[in-house]
């Protein structure tokens, strides 16, 4: 089953000619979820072939332009397109007013529920939550409300190992049971563990988004151990003051994140435009935290 | 002295994977006029290197998402970059309100001037005036309030013949008046006509924008024999349905203007994204006007 995020852009402020502002979108089981939304995001999307229709969530980091300035053409493109599903919006409820003035002034009513979900900054909190997966908020350190975005499958049921199942006898209609951990008591009263019926769990996969933020430890107990961080590094440290100055991280933050939070991966981006090479900032990070990629537009990374 | 136009998106509502929403620069005389704004409307004029702090005026002509969205991404980046200059803004009241709601929402104040000014759509206005040209709206029937743009040189001088002012004795001091159209009445009380002293002037080149509109007469009249006239043709003739209710032109219509107004040459464009062929909408138009050009993106217009 997929659980693959593909990156649409990864530029910071000022888009350049080929790199777009943050936009991704995260395939789990064929649910697509949309986590910002920068100017262009539609256009990237169907560059790199999304159905856009099949879009049902989207989650906005914060309120500055370069994480949603996309979001009101895609909303109107969808409309024009004749969407009827139900649209889910996650995002600072200052939102809510500047999609509908947008609408009211070109006179628009759309033909599907935008539902808006305000999100808040104090704590982390559960956002969403279907049967597979739960997605909670990361409270970060940036010059206005900003949080990421941590996707999580649910703990999931044990397998069964079907020869020993049938090898004890045991009737189908117990199967539930003991994948979700029961031993079994035969018709002699004997208990057979639950450990010689099944193996272990796959694991439940996990992607923390975190962008924008300073260096701000507050996060690693929330994200430790997840598969794949994607960390802001706007700057390369020899310009830890202005990362300061602006609330966002240099590539060694980023690092010192991952490592503390012990991540399997880590995926830099929102790369100031300054960068017009970006392998510096790759080996800056890799001096930290080794297992690093460069988030790359158009590039998918799954988790196995 | 430069009078071209560039063509930088010209699809209608829905952009394509390689068709961008409406926008247009206008350079005259090294002056940079903007006329609408759509998403990635800053990428494209990267793309095709205009020098974005160049633009002091930018003119909407309405509303929908299409023709502005890109506009707040735009003012964004010339604020990042340091703008200092006084912009200008020629738009519906309206969109100074979404544009301040998004501005606060980032917690920004513009280190430059946005100066608004607020158009109206009863009556053909001039909104700018200097030395050398003028620029007027043009009332548009659309399902919002929409008006077009007439651009349009001031009536020049006339050219004074060097030799003839000089085989006459004129001071120098008479040439501003001769240039103005002045006779001259020499010592002896002798008058010399201003035609044998001068030449007509070069004449006056106007720009005409008209996108979006339903088919109005009313418009002929005022970019009667223009230069040259960007007109929309959002659909193919045998959508003259569709064109009504949605308020946009054909192409036969399009035509049927310019060939009205007598404009010198016709540029079509705003096409639905339906059509992913063009040709067969400028053959439609040429049946009626034959001067027509396909709208393209990247291409520039030069008036001579």
């Amino acid at each position: 089953m997929n659980f693959e995020i593909t990156i649409l852009g990864c530029n910071s402020a000022i888009p350049t000619s080929n790199r777009n502002p943050s936009a991704q979108i995260l395939n789990i089981f064929e649910r697509f979820f949309l986590i910002d939304c920068g100017e262009g995001t539609q256009t990237q999307l169907r560059k790199y072939k999304f159905r856009i229709q099949k879009i049902n969530h989207i989650f906005i980091s914060h309120l500055h332009g370069d994480h949603y300035f996309g979001l009101i053409g895609l909303l109107s493109t969808l409309h024009l397109l004749g969407r009827k599903d139900t649209l889910h919006l996650y995002a600072n409820a200052d939102l809510k007013e500047i999609i509908n003035i947008q609408l009211k002034a070109s006179d628009t009513r759309l033909n599907y529920e935008l539902r808006f979900h305000d999100l808040q900054y104090d704590k982390p909190r559960v956002i969403y939550e279907d049967k597979l997966i739960t997605v909670e908020t990361i409270p970060l350190n940036h010059r206005i409300p900003c949080c990421g975005f941590l996707f999580r499958e649910k703990p999931k049921e044990r397998t069964i190992i079907k020869e020993k199942l049938e090898a004890f006898d045991i009737p189908l209609s117990f199967y539930a049971n003991i994948k979700a951990g029961a031993d079994y008591r035969n018709d002699e009263g004997e208990l057979i563990a639950n450990k010689l019926l099944t193996k272990d769990p796959l694991p439940s996969r996990s992607y923390a988004y975190c962008s924008d933020t300073s260096y701000f430890e507050n996060i690693i107990n929330q994200i430790s151990n997840v598969d794949l961080l994607y960390h802001e590094a706007t700057f390369m440290q020899n310009m830890s003051d202005r990362a300061k100055q602006t609330f966002h991280s240099t590539t060694i933050e980023a690092g010192t994140i991952a490592k503390k939070a012990s991540v399997k991966k880590l995926i830099i981006g929102h790369y100031s435009s300054r960068y017009t090479v970006l392998e510096p900032l790759l080996d800056e990070t890799m001096s930290v935290f080794e297992n690093t990629e460069l988030g790359q537009e158009g590039k998918s990374y799954t988790i196995v």
